[in-house]
């Protein structure tokens, strides 16, 4: 069994396990998360379930050195983040570390911003109070069920980002150029594409054998907003073998390209 | 200046990255995330660059060998969480460490699975299409402005939780059991609350100044809440000193706790 230990959510001492467990091709494991490891005593409480869960591995992310001291005592192999880097880190700077209280795992940007930014999302998603616009810092714009709507919510909750997202319906599609509510904004928009066979899919689950879903209409829209948003000089992102992390990644860091 | 280099979107590096920085408290930094660093080519670009912001340090996640030893080229102290561990850990599995892409960084559940917890939580959000609760993994009850739509959304993105959100009115709170619709599912109900003073500031960022607002009629709500939800028996959270992701991850590890 495999323990991924924390402080604090969990969050990040699951990431990094997982990925450092998934270079391992052949190893198959259970994994259990165990968050809030915040105290010696719950540490000591944890190394008595590990120690009856042998053959047992922890990854962990514990900032205070006593807790990991505990948990050490059931004799799993531990790797642990703060373990591996807090001293060699501290001889680089010429600084002592202090065991902060992990408060800063996980997602990084300023609270408030973050839940600002989700009422935000909810109050623009899918074309919603187009006045309110001009408050975002990203305006996400694509044909229906391109993936604008995850993709918002995750550049809100996960870096605060005031983003809209607007949908292209075929009326707009129609004019040949993007609605002038969008152009007056160019700076913010960002477009979402994806492959017409994807689409078709997609848009299938919801109206099955609608015109709406079929290749045919995909096609036809996605011509139509490729061709604009490329008229209009924006920044595009093709969704169809991407996450919405990736793409929230791709955004923020302004990794966009041009579509091929 | 910081650099927290990632092969994947840079989450993770961020987030490792922050916490062990935050253990010097004294320690001002500028930092900088840069994802996406899957070859090494791009990784010996990222070193030219780095070279020229000396004094830099870098904490990354990079899956590959060969895209960490074009990085330290660049020679500012790098601290990777794939160098530290990639060895230690084969040799206690037994096991030779491939050279993964790095495609599990970061969130951990299935994709589609979570997609689809989006567009559930947005459908039922806030007391929307009751008749589909019943589809929730979980639902959270609450008096308005408690935080329920960012946890659900939250649960839906992270953890691919499907999570339901229903407010409880003032009409729900006059009836001194919770609505038959949530106590038919009582099982998946979580409830939340929160210091009638933190309920009161929130409500008067929106309604300033308004009864529904005002500290009396936040301590009534909460209060009639409270008491419901303890009848029923439900777990309940207080989310006034929580973030929305510590939250989550109590809801999820079923860290819950009885109001004191």
């Amino acid at each position: 069994m495999v323990f991924f230990v924390s402080d604090h959510t969990g969050v990040t001492a699951e990431a990094v396990g997982h990925s450092l467990l998934s270079q391992f091709i052949e190893l198959e494991y259970q994994a259990q998360t165990v968050p809030f490891i915040d105290t010696p005593e719950k540490a000591a409480e944890l190394a008595g379930r590990i120690r009856k869960s042998m053959p047992a591995l922890i990854v962990s992310t514990l900032t205070d050195q006593s807790i990991r001291a505990k948990l050490r005592d059931c004799e799993a192999p531990m790797f642990d983040v703060f373990d591996a880097f807090s001293e060699p880190l501290a001889a680089t700077l010429g600084m002592a570390a202090t065991a902060a209280s992990g408060q800063i795992h996980g997602m990084s940007n300023s609270y408030h911003a973050r839940i600002e930014a989700v009422n935000f999302a909810l109050a623009v998603d899918d074309g919603l109070n187009p006045e309110r616009l001009g408050e975002a810092d990203i305006i996400l714009v694509g044909v229906s069920r391109a993936g604008k709507t995850p993709v918002s919510l995750y550049l809100a909750l996960q870096y605060g980002k005031k983003a809209a997202n607007y949908p292209l319906t075929p009326d707009d599609l129609g004019a040949h150029t993007l609605p002038p509510v969008l152009l007056a904004l160019r700076q913010k928009l960002r477009g979402l594409t994806l492959s017409a066979e994807r689409l078709s899919q997609i848009r299938n689950e919801r109206l099955p054998g609608s015109r709406y879903a079929s290749l045919e209409n995909c096609r036809n829209e996605i011509r139509a907003a490729e061709s604009m948003m490329a008229a209009s000089g924006i920044p595009v992102i093709d969704s169809t073998r991407r996450s919405v992390e990736e793409i929230a990644a791709m955004i923020v860091h302004d990794g966009t390209e041009a579509r091929s």
